[in-house]
């Protein structure tokens, strides 16, 4: 157990901030790019550079399934893999409140370092400020990331069309409720894990299957209601969902039950939903269910005429409402 | 004066979280990249790619000479510009303390509008989130940029040669000290601005007027002294520099007079260091003196082969130090 913690002077720009990521962050992340800490790192591209960025802010930093690291990485590589990017590069800016201990941002670097090897990305470039006590919480962290979209690829919110299927990935509502569940130190008799996951390897195999997917979104924040608004908005079109089709874990709905949450609302970090040509839905999906991170897809609905910018979804009972984008806040610091 | 002020819910992908992006940030920061709202930005790219990234947290926000805005753009622009790349975009991520009035973001981003618009790059993604009252301080920016490298540019910290020339590009220490006083509420009697200036055209110029333009870095945290410290580093070299060559404004030296500073080690944000061939460094300075970023240039030392990796000084005594890296903090929070 290493006691140390973050002092300001980490953040300093002094002889303490070199050491700092000397010791700690360049043998785990360590490639030629990142190691010439010059301050911009440059490399060879040519084609369709996607490009996104995002900062974490999750309380608490560690909850079952994840931490903020795994997030970071999971995140950004997901908002380029949405696009149908191969995820490439990252950047990783710290935001560290003085007293953080060595080993909380240890753990959290190994975090960033599995996810990333999974994920097939480098850490190239990165940036560590320090603020004093009460000026922050605990860690906040920004990835930027940077991809190549393969040609022929042409994915868009605005993409959607008449007739398309709509694939989820698998069970919503598990992150959501796992961090949650560990903030406000809540027990339930089925614990509930993060999902949060790189997708970029399942999505690169569904674009191996189809080149008819027209639109791709993973519902974080606001959960899967609020990406399918977001959608139909962006599309011009009505989108119709069932109920009965949409999985949602038994521990995710006793405690949305339990909390007065609907779970279609909960954030997601390892799911995704695909817009796709109606003849090839079979054939994606069959791909995603292979994917260790899809084997609970289904089709849960379509693109229709209706409603233009809005979400219909026919419940278990068989009547049909409004599903609406949230309003006001659910859950805050959420990811 | 809009009293309005961020909630919780401007940050949970709510309905309100996208109000907040439609109204406040689009209308300043709009174009065609940025308006399609999809999880990434995506376009052409071929060539030399230069990426970067910054987290700021500077308090206070708004300080003469600039605001967090405006220093965060300029920020990640110099770094870009410092590995001779022509910054082309930003992404822009906000974490906002609830409570933020909405006045202070409209002025943050009227900063940031002006000073890209400046430097000719533009916005293409961006992220909010907000964290509860007491969980950050105001406002952190974080902005990752993307630059394109000019053919045959190759600028390292590790390329400096002996009997290279130094050239800094103005006086030192503006920043920091405009930052502190700010902080602190201390009236000086010739009142000093920070000098936070986007330096990317500075730059092209110097690379139209030579190619042997070795290194080249914005003395930021730690100031000039740990800048000049890494580059010898890096490089393996030896730096001699000489202390009536450094220009320092008078209320810069007033200031850190009273406060004890040494401006050798208090922040800029508009200035670089060059370390050239010494058989072009005439026509580098004399370049920099014409653009208005650089009229106090002058070259400071030069590159020699003795103490290799440590930083001389002559002093205006005329006697010679070892000028170190800043070790432990002197200003927190300054970028």
């Amino acid at each position: 157990m290493n006691d140390e913690t973050i002092l300001l002077a980490h953040g300093s720009g002094s002889r303490l901030s070199h050491e700092l990521i000397e010791k700690n962050f360049l043998p785990s992340l360590a490639n030629p790019l990142l190691a010439k800490l010059d301050d911009s790192a440059v490399l060879d591209f040519s084609g369709r550079l996607a490009f996104t960025t995002d900062s974490y802010v999750v309380s608490p930093i560690f909850f079952p399934g994840g931490d903020i690291g795994k997030l970071a990485v999971c995140g950004t590589i997901n908002d380029l893999a949405m696009s149908g990017a191969t995820p490439l590069y990252l950047s990783l800016s710290f935001i560290i409140e003085e007293g953080l201990t060595l080993s909380e941002l240890a753990r959290v670097i190994k975090s960033i370092k599995a996810a990333a090897e999974e994920a097939g990305v480098k850490v190239i470039t990165g940036d560590t400020k320090v603020v004093n006590r009460g000026s922050a919480d605990k860690l906040f962290i920004n990835t930027s990331g940077i991809g190549i979209v393969p040609e022929g690829i042409d994915i868009s919110g605005a993409n959607a069309k008449m007739g398309d299927k709509l694939i989820l990935s698998g069970a919503i509502g598990d992150h959501g409720i796992a961090v949650i569940s560990q903030r406000e130190g809540l027990k339930f008799s089925v614990p509930v894990q993060s999902d949060c996951a790189p997708l970029n390897k399942l999505v690169s195999q569904m674009l191996g299957a189809s080149s008819q997917i027209h639109c791709m979104r993973d519902p974080t924040r606001g959960g899967l209601a609020t990406t399918l608004n977001e959608l139909a908005r962006q599309s011009k079109v009505g989108i119709r969902i069932e109920e009965g089709k949409i999985p949602v874990h038994d521990g995710v709905r006793a405690a949305c039950e339990l909390l007065g949450f609907d779970p279609l609302y909960v954030a997601n970090e390892g799911k995704l939903v695909a817009i796709v040509t109606p003849s090839d839905a079979g054939r994606i999906l069959a791909k995603i269910k292979r994917n260790r991170y899809g084997t609970e897809a289904s089709i849960i609905g379509e693109v229709t005429d209706e409603h233009k910018g809005k979400v219909i979804m026919r419940t278990r009972l068989g009547t049909s409402r409004i599903v609406d984008m949230l309003s006001g806040e659910l859950l805050p610091r959420i990811c």
